[in-house]
């Protein structure tokens, strides 16, 4: 018998309402597997604990992550003006999200880009780019760059206000990001896009430096170096040429948001956040404010962090691949959500509805 | 009579090609218009310039810029392997193109993703999410940020690789680059997108403080703030939505290519880099040295740019208009490039041929 200790981060807008489904699938694939029980923590994050507790990650929240076996996240962060009600340094996305990354070390995010031909109509891309649908595995490193230097904001000697702020690296950090790519490359397809700006940026030549040095340890993949605003043009252009991406944190944010957009919604877009003891998953959508509460947000992308979790956490990778599977046959039957779809194109039904339809497909 | 010095940068890869094509039109321009003349002055610059100096931006080349009423630049770069050849600091972006806009304090660079209905076939995009044709302006901030902040590259005592580089700005930077856009908005749609990374940079903060005291003096226009990332997606999803964007350097780097890839090509964007005292004109691709000297580049964007010099540098608007209704006729009379077309798709004809019909049709 087997228990898993969950951290379940509800978070904030559409967070609490997709978890809901996310919980549904965890405690089918609990009844379906009989040496297998989920000890399920629900816990305060983000503006929601900010407003409970004055603090967007407190310290039960904590303690019931560190406790965990694995951690799985909603959505945090409010609108561009409700966020001003909140001090800059405990806004949701200070506060507890890069708090909870750099907690764990979590420095490997993997976004998977991945519209099989059935689902492909949800793209804004036309068929004939998709061909036989995508399949790409963004790998971003997570705990790095501008997003943890340091930060300096002031009034120069002239009363002019000035921020700087420090994108920093060293070979560890790229290293270990490196080698995780090189390692998912070697059980795909062998070719490695590495996203980079080394015409530009210092961090991306040390950065490619030590993609050559690693490279030796994978004679089999085949690296190929493209700048990340190429790369931005060649992920529209022609998305199927990519198989795994790997680069650092901020090409990342945005990279794999232009990867949302061609899916057609982040609302498809699952992701892992992989640490050396723990990992925790997440949507890559936002709390998506304005639909909260509506019942209309799509659980995919939540439900799908669950298959990952299962799989990258918890080794069941049968029981991940049937929850992909159940949540492609929902879809191919014709339903859909009004966040994804418009009235007519698919059978319009509730994020609940969602998720009970993926429990009685699997 | 006026009489207009231009210095002419041709630079690498299909730099030279496409600014023939320029050339020839400018000069049927200054044909047609018997009060202006141009100087043309051809010089050195890029990789081509320190293969043959021994400097990617040689002194004879800022001279003639220095002396120049407007700058046409090519193309710059080589191949990733290539470009090994030339030390870090003597490639061709960080030896002349940078120093370019630092020499000229090019801060606000303009660059269309302009698709009218007749072209859009060109777009990886379905035709219902381009709607009635693309118009969007993205201007980003072209001297500051990470582009031009301290780098540090060094080993540190446990004998371990680094790198730190700074992103910074100041207020008055980012009032310049605001006030530009607010003023683009009101002649256009009175409506502004302000790109930021404001939950996670503390640059976005200041930033869009920025925004908010700049926006007090155009109570017509209408400011809607959009992460980095999600814009991203929505640049895919609904381009059709924006109008005018706003946003600092590296930002505007990836976005905009993204354009590129939304246009169908790179080579459908020029762009205008405009100083307090000069601006230099330029295509937003690169210098593509796998095609280069093949004659099968597309010098729309090329000869966009000279477009674009003619309105903003020299106040020619008819000209320009004239010079983009003429391109545009030679797509819609059926032809096109290899680059940018597959046979059957057009009648494809060389990058020479191109220029010419442009004459033709102007
Ligand atoms: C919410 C925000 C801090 C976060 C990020 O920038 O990493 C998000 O956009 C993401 O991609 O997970
Ligand atoms: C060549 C390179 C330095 C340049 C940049 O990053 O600005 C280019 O990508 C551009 O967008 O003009």
């Amino acid at each position: 018998m087997k228990n898993y200790k969950v951290a379940l981060l509800a978070g904030d807008g559409i967070g609490p309402e997709v978890m809901k489904e996310a919980v549904k699938v965890l405690k089918l694939v609990e009844e379906r597997n009989a040496d297998v029980a989920f000890e399920l923590n629900d816990v305060l994050f983000g503006a929601a604990a900010y407003f409970e507790t004055g603090k967007a990650f407190p310290e039960a929240t904590k303690q019931a992550c560190d406790e965990a076996d694995a951690i799985l996240k909603g959505t945090i962060g409010l609108s561009h003006e409700e966020s001003k009600k909140i001090p800059v340094d405990e806004q949701p996305e200070r506060g507890a999200l890069l708090p909870l990354r750099r907690r764990y070390n979590t420095y490997a995010n993997f976004r998977p880009v991945y519209l099989p031909k059935g689902v492909a109509h949800f793209s804004p891309l036309k068929a004939e780019v998709i061909g036989e649908g995508l399949d790409i595995m963004i790998i971003r490193e997570l705990v790095g760059g501008l997003y943890f230097g340091e930060k300096e904001t002031g009034v120069d000697e002239n009363g002019k206000r000035f921020v700087r702020e420090v994108l920093e690296y060293d070979e560890d950090q790229i290293r270990q990001i490196i080698t995780v790519a090189f390692e998912v490359s070697q059980k795909r397809k062998k070719v490695l896009h590495n996203i980079h700006k080394s015409n530009v940026l210092k961090s991306s030549v040390l950065w490619n430096e030590i993609v050559e040095e690693v490279a030796k340890d994978f004679p089999d993949v085949e690296v190929k170096n493209i700048l990340v605003d190429a790369a931005a043009t060649y992920l529209c252009l022609n998305p199927a040429q990519f198989d795994v991406m790997v680069m650092e944190n901020m090409f990342g944010d945005i990279l794999s948001d232009q990867g949302g957009g061609i899916l057609g919604s982040l609302g498809l877009m699952p992701s892992a956040c992989k640490g050396p003891e723990k990992s925790y998953y997440e949507p890559s959508h936002g709390s998506a404010p304005d639909i909260a509460g509506k019942g209309i947000a799509n659980p995919y992308s939540m439900i799908g962090s669950v298959a990952l979790m299962l799989e990258m956490s918890f080794g069941m990778e049968q029981e991940a691949k049937n929850l992909w599977n159940a949540m492609q046959s929902v879809f191919a039957a014709g339903y859909s959500t009004p966040d994804l779809s418009k009235d007519g194109e698919a059978e319009l039904i509730t994020t609940a509805k969602f998720g009970d339809l993926v429990c009685e497909a699997l």
